[in-house]
């Protein structure tokens, strides 16, 4: 499975090596490893992401001793990342000259000298934990941010397979201990990670029931949950109902949910829960809080947890990451694991732009390519 | 400190025998055990306290083998108390003939003959954990229902130990490990689970940040509470500021915080708590829910939990439930526990139901002496 480019002899394992015309004249070693000629999203300031991002030419920058320079091939344009832009996300690089999204994958271009990491030029590597920056055509970071890929998925799962699908992993293992059999519940599951829930719930033998917004076409978004592996799927409408439980069949009473929505949405997931049981949220897609009557704290014993990935991240945990990464690709190529995007040539960055913040209507992910 | 009760021969440790007229005709024994005629305060129908409510008599009731007969002292009225009878509680004793009460102290008056715990005539005993049933000038159970507890504090600390202190003293223990120095925070502060929250947590070296409603004489009510060791009082109109944070001074920014209001009360509990902390909702005196916006949980990582006594009691840690009312009694013969309260003759006991459901204004607890 070693890549080619592993077997190449060292001194190819440099694709590209330039002088940089002001730096170098001040370098003391003889020739310095650069990356090329750049081009990056950035902004200067906060604010409206149409208004403030845009395309930069980055010169070049050094590749030192142990960075790695990387190619990207792929980034999406995730909804964190416009939050990041408008200065709302609380996590957010530093201005000016910040360089826009989060996660994404790259073809290694270059090593610096001193590399120790097992990496060949042309290895897929994405930033694990992800990291600012990463709408740009080539990236230098040392080489404890890169961890290597398997190359034979669609390069938008890599560029993708972390802020949404390993935030569903992540919420199936660590709030209530599941088996086999067992079931959940969640809202807003056609979102990416809803969809990612369903398909990895599955894996684990766990049941859904899923809860979507009442809109033109719900059925047809009924049918491609279903499809994906959802054991119910109900509108908010249809749970406008004393007892939802009763519409629970031979499905287990869910001691875990997943709120992305807020509002009645969330209220719906609370009914759902049993004795015990918990909420997680972790998006608020509807700008409304979740309210929750004191007797369900006290009688009823419902926890009401949050996740952010970020965050978890710098916990202890992050250690798993690159395993659970590994993990849910090896799903992606065996075929249990898929979601709709929607791949844009960088030079159409406005557009997926556009699309991304729902300027077009409703539209699958936005991935550029590089 | 043996009751001078241990030391009287057997013979002597029955006070009551009666031959119950109806009821030893069928005995095989030549001559049973029965408790004395009682009066209960009982109710057929849920409903409206003063309404269904009634003093009844009870026939005497035979005392088991390993039964005990206890005369019972003191009983509080709980706001809990007046739930089951309206039928609005989610634990009720079963209708018809339903006895009032869930917690209170007596006296034992007489033994079963196979009784085996360390029990004598006299001793002052609770229900423990307590039971239904307690409006009740004589009550027969079980000799494991029954906890000795210490005679040499007023009998109204005896009789309401449970519900409220040790309620205080368990969420205190239960959610967040606290050390001495950190702080908390709570809403509801002037009610006896917040004046045993701060008592408690001063014994553990626990600062105390407490919300109290605007109202006439809350400046008094802060001078109360601060007597009884609160670090900080505020009305809720003091804490409608942008950052609540800023009024804590050197106290620690609490990682717990206790509602038992719901509505506005409980977001200020929220807007105290730091990062990763809990709130722990055991009451929602304003009968309004609790409103968490979803940032909360995802950024701020915080924790909403519920606390119901009378659950943890029929958890695996209702063992501890002994140990722990005898630490509470112990402060308050200390005096390191108080809490008002007012002490009516059963005779009286329309009077004190109608002061403890608030028609009398605000009043102490009402605590029934038989």
């Amino acid at each position: 499975m070693a890549p080619p480019s592993r077997l190449l002899p060292p001194a190819l394992r440099i694709l590209h090596r330039c002088r940089a015309s002001t730096r170098s004249r001040f370098s003391t070693a003889a020739s310095s490893l650069f990356s090329p000629p750049s081009k990056a999203v950035v902004y200067d300031e906060h604010g409206p992401p149409e208004q403030v991002l845009k395309v930069a030419d980055v010169p070049p920058v050094e590749v030192g001793g142990r960075d790695v320079c990387v190619r990207m091939l792929a980034a999406p344009i995730n909804p964190s990342d416009i939050n990041r832009v408008e200065g709302v996300y609380p996590v957010r690089p530093p201005l000016p000259a910040a360089v826009g999204g989060y996660e994404g994958v790259g073809q290694v271009h270059a090593l610096g000298p001193a590399v120790t990491a097992p990496l060949s030029l042309g290895d897929w590597v994405i930033p694990s934990p992800p990291s600012f920056g990463t709408w740009q055509t080539h990236i230098v970071k040392h080489e404890s941010v890169w961890h290597k890929v398997r190359d034979d998925v669609p390069m938008e799962y890599a560029a993708t397979v972390t802020v949404n699908p390993l935030t569903a992993l992540r919420m199936l293992q660590d709030f209530v201990k599941l088996n086999s059999g067992d079931s959940i519940v969640q809202n807003g599951a056609t979102s990416i990670v809803g969809q990612c829930v369903i398909q990895l719930a599955k894996v684990q033998g766990i049941h859904t029931i899923n809860i979507i917004r009442d809109r033109p076409g719900s059925e047809e978004a009924k049918d491609k949950l279903k499809q994906l592996g959802a054991d119910e799927v109900f509108t908010e409408s249809q749970l406008n109902i004393k007892d939802v439980k009763s519409l629970l069949g031979a499905l287990p009473v869910p001691a875990l949910g997943f709120n992305c929505v807020g509002g009645n949405a969330a209220s719906l997931i609370l009914k759902f829960l049993r004795q015990g049981g918990t909420m997680v949220t972790y998006g608020g897609m509807s700008k409304r809080p979740v309210t929750v009557p004191t007797s369900y704290f006290i009688f009823k014993d419902i926890s009401l947890r949050g996740f952010w990935l970020q965050k978890w991240m710098n916990s202890d945990k992050a250690e798993d990451c690159r395993i659970m990464i590994d993990y849910l690709l090896g799903l992606v190529h065996e075929g249990k694991l898929k979601y709709e995007m929607e791949s844009i040539p960088f030079g159409e960055f406005s557009l997926a732009l556009e699309k991304a913040m729902g300027k077009h209507g409703s539209q699958p992910k936005q991935v550029i390519r590089f």
